[in-house]
């Protein structure tokens, strides 16, 4: 067993931790606040110059580069993530030099590897929907035969709508059927489930085994692409079902950091798991100002081996709505003027980025007792910012 | 009549606002996450390489030298303050060569000069202890003889309990009346109220003329340091005469950005004011978890113009405790693990300061519906960042 102050034991003695954030999107820029109020020591390696993290950029260089990792790893005491795209055969060799990788290699590969992550969720007798790994055109037209019109994921870099697509016959992904090498020799088909509801559980493990979860929050995606987020999730009757199956995922793949566990509510109430993200997640947003610890400062805690913080929520209800880019030009700051004098009690997320049609670009978090009027607001503000207004 | 979208033109077209910030202490450091949040762009004009908002420090130099500040001035859109301590010569050159400074130079000389600050409250009517300027033994001992023992105040340059004395006699301040010149040719003399407890009121203003309050908070002094804020003030009837008071200040002033107005609860329930502060203040910090727009994102927004947040509590009670250096070692950091682990719900801000006994160097935070619960846990919390815990 693990003594606590050994555990800590790189921060022991040192002015701050340093962390090293792999990835300089929106994750690793909202992580810096924590950070400044804690008083770790937040480095990014960012892809360039001009990134969301920018302000916290230590490094510019390429993630997919081992000497670049093996560079930027020297500078800091333990690495993290702000994407999972990083190459799980680099960080297996970083780890073996003595690295401290948070979530480790064997963990993320259930994030980068979908596929992976299907066996091991079978492994572990969590609920999850029909699915079968793809290497012909006859295992998937007898899966669909089977299940229904399939949902086919490429197992490796498919997120927000990008690398999935339905199928109701093999032919539908004859191009990726055809070029199974690209996707490391097979696809992952699953049966598409007829949900009421997306929902999303947050959770928190460091690696001395404490665990702690947020409330279940419910997702709603437009175009793939996740739009608003409502925590806790209302009339939801599945929050020890949900915190259950986040702990045995936690447990079961040694996670460390914040993960957040994609679900499914099917027309029984049934949860399933969709997919899962071991790092911050949209979802988790809304923890900013909903909750008394934001995910962006339980990732610290967790990936510093510091004792993880309450994650009770500070209202009734929080609410957040995404800001996707409109056109090339709008950036949503120059509305703020309108948007803030119609909507004193919202508060404001830019990401800093470039105006790209469809781009995750900043979002709006607020909170009070009624989630349907809070939802009403954010959506009014959003709208003023997407279209100027008076 | 100023139209908003005209008063904002600094703002308008440019990628960012640019808001810079004289001086590089724990205030200018709790600004970072809110110009992060807004996609603002801060930079500080900090006194020394290791300085606790170093992070943000885009110029290293003495804010007294006003080639300086002029220099820096050419890089921002806006100046504001984390002290204010700049010559208001300086700011006032600064502002006929068209930079905006916020708050002006005809305002912040009222958080500067004490003495000045009595004249204008008293032009304004509003409630303040007796006073009266001194330029001799004898005035002094005569204003004794009338109102009792004084707090005697160097004009300019006192801060934390430093440049005030309590006197029964002139004779008690007889090196300060032997060199008036230091002082500007004259000392402050203040009746010593019999207060029943210490309150300050925090505010923001922008250019505009928008202005909104805070809750009236409680301050416990020690040793002449804040050491604890109870938000808000229990037991208060005096919010709206608070309010009435800071509004008039502001408007009266002409005050850009946040300001505290620190007051005395006298036995008779009154109002007088003590001292001002033309910035984010230690009574403030209560806000970053407590309110739903904190000091620092408040004062971004009114120095940048743009329409103020609001003010509400996120919860019934907040309460503050500073973190004050105990010795030469210890940074506090190095007792997260036993606090955190103790203390799950509490709120940890290090400013990154090399330790020194009394020094502010952090603060806690943790809100909830009994203070004197959180007060409580708060002061236990912070013993064992003091002496270390299990």
């Amino acid at each position: 067993m693990f003594c606590r102050q050994q555990m800590f034991g790189t921060f022991v003695g040192r002015a701050k931790m340093r962390i090293g954030v792999i990835g300089g999107g929106q994750l690793a820029r909202m992580m810096q606040p924590a950070a400044i109020a804690l008083g770790l020591e937040l480095k990014v390696l960012a892809e360039a110059d001009n990134s969301s993290a920018h302000q916290a950029a230590s490094m510019v260089g390429d993630y997919t580069d081992f000497e670049t990792l093996q560079k930027f790893a020297k500078t800091v005491d333990v690495i993290t993530f702000d994407h999972e795209h990083v190459p799980v055969e680099h960080l297996k060799k970083l780890e073996d030099s003595g690295v401290a990788v948070r979530p480790g290699s064997a963990a993320l590969i259930h994030a980068q590897n979908k596929l992976t992550m299907r066996k091991a969720m079978q492994t572990l007798g969590l609920p999850q929907p029909a699915w079968r790994e793809i290497t012909s055109a006859e295992q998937l037209d007898h899966f669909i035969q089977e299940h229904g019109p399939a949902v086919v994921k490429t197992p490796i870099g498919g997120y927000d709508g990008k690398g999935v697509q339905v199928a109701s016959k093999a032919a539908d992904v004859a191009s990726w059927l055809g070029s199974l090498d690209k996707y490391g020799g097979s696809l992952l088909a699953e049966q598409k489930v007829n949900f009421s509801r997306e929902l999303s559980q947050l959770s928190a493990r460091n690696e001395l085994g404490d665990f702690v979860a947020w409330p279940l929050v419910q997702t709603v995606q437009r175009n793939g692409v996740c739009s608003e987020v409502i925590a806790p999730a209302p009339d939801s009757p599945a929050q020890s079902v949900a915190t259950g199956i986040a702990k045995a995922v936690a447990e079961g793949l040694s996670v460390t950091g914040v993960m957040a566990v994609e679900l499914f509510e099917d027309e029984n109430g049934n949860l399933l798991i969709n997919e899962l993200a071991m790092r911050p997640h949209n979802s988790g947003h809304f923890s900013i100002e909903g909750s008394v610890t934001s995910q962006f400062e339980q990732h610290l805690r967790a990936v510093s081996n510091l004792p993880l913080g309450s994650t009770a929520m500070k209202s009734e209800y929080a609410v957040m709505v995404n800001l996707l880019g409109v056109d090339d030009t709008n950036t949503f700051v120059e509305h703020y003027q309108s948007a803030m004098q119609r909507f004193p009690e919202i508060k404001f997320h830019s990401y800093e980025k470039s105006a790209r049609a469809g781009r995750k670009m900043g979002h709006l978090t607020t909170i009070g007792t009624d989630w349907q009027e809070l939802l009403s607001k954010a959506n009014e503000a959003r709208e003023v910012l997407y279209r100027g207004g008076v």
